[in-house]
């Protein structure tokens, strides 16, 4: 229970930074509500059919189609009040993108994949949404330029492995790397950390 | 052979609807080729991969390669007279849209899906060929921004099962879904309707 | 052994193209390190999704990560110096488009298509890695625009079927028809021949 209201808020959480950039490129009802589904079950559609877990979730379970319907509608009405909700939505994504890695790490594991490659699922899960939605609205990802995004999940994915080597509960490890990916994220965003510069001159330009 | 018949004539209008875009494009002859083959496809192809029904369609059925193979070079030859034929053309397409809606929401009842979802996969079907193709040549998809199109196949879509409550005959109901998907698009067409604007204020730039 | 140091050494070719175009964009560590990834792996990805041969497979043979990541380090510090290395690059390059090819086409006998649809599985394999890293940098795919690639693996994959109707060893068939496509390649670049132009009138612009 407590998971599927995670889930449900994640979702909520995605499709409305779905809405927010479909919304800036002045796309129409339908075009909004497409962006907002990609950006919320993209990354989980793009995990099960790499490892071939088909018909994709969504297909399945209507909750997610309907949950993002009702964002959307909500979300045009109140277009103007969503960014004074920012600093929630912020943290509701946060907690989405933890919870998103772990899901994908799951079905990795049921899927029998190494756990390297079950962490590479979980990133998948929770960022490929996002790639997605701007691939569809014509920009190069913002996760691929400055966001320390991929980066959490990676990590935090990785320290449940590192927890299932201790003779920690599995129920506790999971948690636990929930939380360092939240913390990543969060600790990212507040100090601007972001990826080491790989580029050795000043280039002007963006 | 009356369907099978529209599904070459709606193969060969998107078909060609992809040799329009990909020579304003500039591509040379691979890139036409392979923007028009998407465009004719690609909506099959995403709700095959999506369901798990691979291989997919056109890898074992030659008849659209080769539809499409002849489309794109009698395409080129005469992309001028192309012009002249847009009724024709737009009618084709129009009649396809109908008819692969109703393909998609057909496989979707064979793989156990509910109506919703096989509304959601006829208009995948019907319309995310042309999204592929947009998203291919670097622009933001046309019927995320202006118009009555996915519209149509969701609506008609839905009429299906309407009439599937009734005692009407199911192939009547299938045919009948058709008629109006067509219908739809020709009357927003004809009389410029669109989705009601859900932008507030007049915005300038595009 | 040789067909994979070859395929390794394509791997690595591929990686670098992908590093090299990142770079140019400006992407961070995370952006430069998918990018180069789907430029190695993603024409075989959207092969195995097409067949239905998953998990995809690099989620099984974790090989091509350790490969990618390892170039993308090394491309990153001595992006400098890849401009000096044009050459063996291309080749590289240009070997693993033969193979690439050619283990496309062997996946499609094993999945029972036709031989016209196993050629292009094979230039989907070679080609579509490419053609997703340049949409993922917001680029129409160069292969689209201006250079002989996919049509080398189609004449290439097609000779192999030919060569299959003589009593040539199918072992032999197999090394010629890489070899094809490497000459047609390398004839291609060296004497400047592309595709026929399909525009008729001189345009200006792009």
């Amino acid at each position: 229970m407590f998971y599927f209201a995670i889930d449900i808020l994640g979702t909520i959480a995605f499709a409305i930074s779905g809405v927010v950039v479909a919304m800036e490129k002045k796309l129409d009802l339908f075009g909004v509500f497409i962006i907002a589904f990609v950006t919320a079950v993209g990354g989980g559609t793009l995990r099960d059919i790499l490892i071939g877990a088909t018909p994709v979730v969504w297909l399945t379970q209507p909750v997610y189609l309907f949950t993002i319907l009702g964002t959307v509608l909500l979300g045009i009405v109140f277009i103007d009040q969503l960014k004074y909700l920012r600093t929630s939505l912020f943290l509701f994504d946060t907690i989405g993108i933890g919870l998103y890695t772990m899901v994908g790490i799951e079905k990795g594991l049921v899927a029998d994949l190494s756990p390297m490659m079950c962490v590479a699922l979980g990133t998948i899960t929770a960022s490929f949404g996002g790639v997605i939605r701007d691939i569809l609205c014509n920009e190069i990802p913002v996760i691929f330029r400055k966001e320390i995004y991929a980066t959490a999940c990676i990590v935090g994915g990785s320290s449940y492995f590192l927890l299932m080597l201790t003779p920690i509960d599995s129920a506790y490890a999971y948690l636990a790397a929930i939380v360092v990916i939240i913390l990543i994220r969060l600790l990212a965003v507040r100090f601007h950390i972001s990826l080491p510069n790989i580029y050795r001159r000043t280039m002007t330009g963006k």
